[in-house]
């Protein structure tokens, strides 16, 4: 599970909830290409801007329409009470595995963020993987850190942010030399997936996997086959797909593709988030014509 | 009410509420001493780790416990959906005015953020403050910005962040010059308000005034008559609290000093957040013990 693709859906929030059927059309269209597994809840679902029973419906309806693929599901939280809350509705639903970031409004200290996972897993009965995105979090992971939150029991695996092409093997071997063999590493940020997964990454827990499901197994098949020039042609033609996400961030533009697409009727996306503007979506138009290849 | 010292108490937080005894005494404490506002929900009163009950519960105390003193409220959140329900909640509370922070997940475009103000005015019966702290919300705040929410409807005051004593006269100066004149401009980062009172800043919004008013109050005081020497004098004194504060964080540290000095029982803190350690704590005693004057 904790290898190959894991995809992560794009949550479509509501006034009032989530767009259920829209969902499960979403989580149902991945888990027939045939992922490794599913990451529901994510940045890409929206995790921080959905109340304790929206995230709890959003869990239940993922794993219905998992079907066999086991769905990781996102538990981050502000308030550590919170995080054991959404824990609890996770393993509910059926949660194969959570995926736990270190939220902050108060910046945390290292012993904080290591007291977050230490209280979690002592509440916990499926594995856990952590999820390292300084990019929202503002919390930068050291290799220590992450040594010692990989030492505690159920902890399985690491989602790391994107690394540069030119840095991305001494990242992931430095990383690998300090945590025990039965943690996992995955890369995210999907620009850089190809290189990551060259690097050594077992697995990409992927956004674009989300939503063209089949066109990011081909990267992630090419790269775990060795092929690296295969794997990396396979990327450069996305490319620009990841000048888009750089530059309006991958959640709306995931919500715009999925719009142009036909897979949504709303952008699904909740306040003060607002849709990608006429510019922006004319730009994803453009760069949906210009691929040969997608689901 | 948007000049002068607005004090922020903290709010203990417990597992399964607050501890409102101890909250009613911090904030009578703070309302007797005649402080000209209360902040409560700030970041020192925890807003963000807070659900919508307990914040509401935290909102009817604080105006009952202050008497006749405004109590501005926090009604910040990640979803503007969110955000509308705690303005809903401080309204019937009684709220004399709300402070608005731009509290993120994924980042902002300025327009967002502008958009985030621009709902909630348009739902506002009272006064509003922006609260403007990159610190925890990793929003910058450009003077455009600013200038672009203080032309909304019933924005009334801008809680700036500290700014060092050699930059404040030109920070101050040339957000001025873009605000309407309704607009007060407070100051926040306790180390940094007596420079900024005396470089025209109208209010101090203050963490520590939310334990030692009294102390504050001298210093505003100071700075509202112009002894510029007596200001800075006073500030200076407790310059071994602002080196704590930025050493451990204000939060922290206000939570030890009221549990040394007998306002608390217990830190008040919600996990993640870990009380200071002992090395923390003796410290605090230490430049406690080395204060000629206090509350």
């Amino acid at each position: 599970m904790f290898t190959g693709l894991s995809a992560f859906p794009f949550t479509p929030i509501t006034s009032d909830g989530i767009d259920e059927a829209a969902y499960e059309r979403l989580v149902g269209r991945v888990a027939d290409a045939g992922v490794d597994s599913i990451g529901a809840l994510g940045s890409t679902g929206g995790y921080p801007y959905l109340n304790r029973e929206e995230r709890a419906r959003a869990a239940e309806l993922a794993v219905k329409s998992a079907g066999s693929v086991p769905v990781i599901i996102g538990v981050g939280a502000l308030r550590t009470r919170d995080v054991l809350d959404h824990v609890e509705d996770a393993q509910r639903a059926g949660a194969a595995a959570v995926l736990l970031s270190a939220m902050t409004y108060q910046a945390l200290t290292d012993d904080e963020v290591f007291g977050l996972y230490e209280d979690v897993t002592a509440n916990l009965s499926v594995p856990l993987v952590v999820y390292d995105n300084p990019g929202t979090t503002h919390v930068k992971f050291s290799d220590e850190l992450h040594a010692r939150i990989a030492g505690l029991p159920r902890v399985k695996s690491i989602k790391i942010p994107g690394v540069p092409a030119d840095q991305v093997r001494a990242r992931v071997g430095g990383l690998r030399s300090v945590l025990p063999d039965s943690v996992s590493i995955g890369i995210s940020g999907d620009a850089f997936a190809a290189d990551g997964l060259l690097a050594g990454c077992d697995g990409w827990y992927s956004v674009l996997g989300g939503l063209f499901p089949k066109t990011c197994l081909a990267i992630a098949r090419a790269a775990a086959d060795g092929d690296a020039a295969r794997a990396r042609a396979l990327s450069a033609e996305l490319a620009p797909l990841w000048t888009l996400f750089a530059r309006y961030g991958s959640y709306r533009v995931v919500s715009a593709i999925a719009v142009e697409i036909g897979l949504l009727t709303a952008p699904g996306l909740p306040r003060p988030l607002r849709p990608l503007g006429e510019t922006g979506r004319h730009e994803v138009t453009a760069v949906l014509n210009g691929l040969t290849k997608r689901d």
